[in-house]
């Protein structure tokens, strides 16, 4: 058979043809430096698995239980039984393909007016695979050609630029202001210098409380003059929010000026929430509030979008037509187990999260005691050590006067045992080389006050003024 | 206070400021015929709940059972503790951010060997969400310039030439033979063509194994040939292969000349199966063999990939770095249950398909015989009605005398109660305009018999020569 002698000789060319492929000739992006520092920082955490890390932003696990997932999945198929779903359609809404745009919106819209005072429209929701797939599809929406800049907060997530890289978006650094937050005036000048180049600046991508990796957030007051800011510029905002729970002090930054939800929920007021124009698109997750095993995360996108013919959708219509394309849709078991989850705290996750929230506000006071206590202010200026103070979420930076890049990094975590995050790679255009993140989410408090002296230790190892102590 | 007063400012110019974004300036795929065909086909099917619909290609329901998601969960959890993980590894596992290359490759891995003879490294697997993320993550790595060309079976999946649309990837199609599958001389001659005009032919797509939409299959001998043809031309293959366990006469096609497991199951064997130079790119999926609500896919991509500095990876290493840009991982919690199903069924899904097997494999000869008998030779010659007759699969082509689009959907919809889909959108060139899809996988045996008696009479109500009856 002619079959048989193609196999044949196929067989016989194996070891000579195995197919090799050049990087160089994948998508640029497989090169990116900023992929590479994340599968470097990867592989150093698989190396020293016995390092306190300072490393990953996941959140703690001590609240979740096995059986939860059961109870969770539950919850949810009751509510579509009480809601009047037969048992066929109860095994439909669970086991098929589903709507693009997701299944759980209304229970999504109510958690969003119960903990943020938002008051969306369940259509203007899209469920995702986290907010990362969120990130992907909103950009590729507003992008439409290379022309079209994406304008990030630097030092920035890297979750935002590594979408772009890979959609083959050009992003533009605005820097972060002193208080936290892009300068409204920086983004305007950032938003002219795109335009005098021939091209259009079309959204910022801002974290405006907790930030990732600063730690920062944006004052109450700053907030609307931003978004006045982006208007004035033809900007959409993008805003991500997956830290905004978990204030250091619960209540109080803002103080009684603050935003206070309809349960008096302390915090600062979304962008979402002072968006009067429609401007802001609103990214959620679910990752740290209830876990990350679910991925599950949404966008807001209650704009309108007007077609040559006339007919009007909104926004996240738009976003579910290209989802279709990357994933089809998300999992309806995450969206059953969360969307249980959110049943039984009755929409509440800011109230479900108390333990949560004493937990990282008590690890973030914990840490910034023992860097105070590590580092008494005369020996920190003369060091030349300092660092943030952020009013609450899972971050804070600390400046040191040498280089803290990969190098530094593998030997602190071979030498001293703790491991933490070069910041280098969150300025998408350079600079943060002599800046550590320091991620408190993940550690027990005992473990942040070894991890603090093990990291003080390597810090002073490297400081050129440190011999005189 | 400013704020107050910008805010005031704010809240007046709602009304005339509202963001409308028009539909020209969002991304061009947005406004592509392809995606709007889909959304049309949603909508009619939302409209006539109570027509008999051949349109959906979504698995048959009758054997999900909620409970089976628990015992599928707590047989994965069971196996992880047994395998000695400690409970709170088990609890890391299931809730928190994972391996973006997934948790379950070795599952699948066994699995693949015992159903379909495959046998690859865990380590080229990378877990997706659905078939669908794995395959716009196989063509952004490929594709690294618009000078890159995706070659395309046509008609073909409209999930490829969807996500090609998204990373604005240029696509040629190549014609499917009369046998099924792309010609070898069609993809040499494509190839060259592409070479031709500049551009570099990357990657041939192509469902060997009754192809949606058109149901065929490439003959056993046919395959190598193909493989050959790719090879010369520097193409690489990406074979998707959601449908190939649904033989409708299980065992038998490809007779005893195809391919046999170690279980001895028919079916003939995929491109993957007899690829000596790692030429071949597997897509796969649960969606058909476990359940679409998981949404869990994945890819086997065991390439090399070399980089300048003299590194090797593998493409599925490749693969993961683009994917914690899409999604960062697949849902822990969807591995888990198809984890557990596949643990349960001793990592044999081919067996534990028998039902659905037998299932789909019946619908298909309902609908061929239906056909028959509502169509004899002699009149199905006068009337210039044939169809094709699929060795199984969920779906067949209809070809009809005249032009079955959208408006002939809607309008057999409406009068004569029975849904279908049109072809025309398949053909990323144009063509199918007189050929319509018929999908048998979510229907009974009842069903078709009563949907093919309406659509026989809409059929003659469209024939020209249908009077002289």
């Amino acid at each position: 058979m002619t079959t048989t002698t193609e196999q044949a000789t196929t067989e016989q060319a194996t070891t000579e043809q195995a197919t090799v492929l050049p990087l160089g000739e994948l998508h640029a992006s497989l090169a990116d430096p900023l992929l590479d520092a994340m599968t470097f920082l990867n592989e150093v955490t698989e190396r020293y698995p016995d390092a306190l890390s300072f490393a990953p932003g996941r959140p703690h696990e001590g609240f979740f239980e096995p059986e939860d997932v059961h109870a969770h999945l539950d919850a949810y198929l009751t509510h579509l039984a009480e809601r009047g779903l037969s048992g066929s359609a109860v095994r439909t809404a669970l086991f098929q393909y589903g709507p693009t745009k997701g299944i759980i919106a209304d229970l999504v819209a109510r958690t969003l007016a119960n903990d943020e005072g938002l008051h969306v429209d369940p259509g203007a929701l899209v469920l995702t695979v986290g907010a990362q797939e969120a990130m992907l599809l909103v950009l590729r929406a507003l992008c439409a050609t290379p022309e079209d800049v994406l304008l990030v907060s630097s030092p920035c997530y890297v979750g935002v630029t590594g979408a772009a890289r890979l959609l083959d978006l050009a992003t533009e650094p605005v820097p972060e202001g002193p208080d936290g937050g892009p300068d409204p005036r920086a983004v305007r000048a950032a938003a002219r210098a795109v335009r005098a180049s021939g091209r259009r600046p079309r959204a910022l991508y801002v974290v405006p409380d907790f930030a990732n990796p600063s730690g920062t957030s944006m004052p109450t007051g700053a907030r609307a003059g931003l978004l006045d800011a982006a208007a004035e510029e033809g900007l959409l905002v993008i805003e991500d929010n997956p830290y905004g729970f978990f204030t250091r002090e619960p209540g109080s930054p803002g103080g009684p000026g603050g935003f206070g939800g309809p349960d008096g929920a302390g915090g600062r007021p979304t962008l979402k929430a002072l968006d009067r124009r429609r401007q802001v698109v609103y990214l959620g997750s679910f990752a740290k509030t209830c876990f990350p095993g679910a991925r599950l995360g949404y966008v807001v996108a209650d704009q309108e979008v007007l077609a040559p013919d006339g007919r009007r959708t909104l926004l996240a219509d738009e976003l579910a037509k290209l989802k279709s394309m990357t994933t089809v849709n998300t999992p309806a078991l995450s969206q059953a187990v969360i969307g249980g989850m959110l049943l039984r705290h009755d929409c509440r996750l800011r109230d479900a999260n108390g333990p949560a929230r004493a937990h990282y506000a008590a690890n973030l006071a914990t840490l910034l005691r023992e860097l105070e206590r590590h580092f008494p202010p005369a020996e920190r200026a003369r060091l030349g050590v300092s660092w943030n103070e952020p009013e609450g979420g899972f971050f804070a930076v600390l400046q040191v006067p040498f280089t803290a890049d990969e190098a530094a990094m593998e030997h602190c975590a071979r030498e001293y045992g703790v491991l933490w995050t070069p910041m280098a790679p969150f300025y998408p255009a350079g600079g943060g080389e002599r800046r550590l993140r320091l991620s408190i989410s993940a550690l027990s408090r005992r473990q942040i006050e070894q991890g603090t002296a093990r990291l003080a230790a390597f810090v002073r190892s490297r400081c050129p003024r440190a011999a005189a102590d």
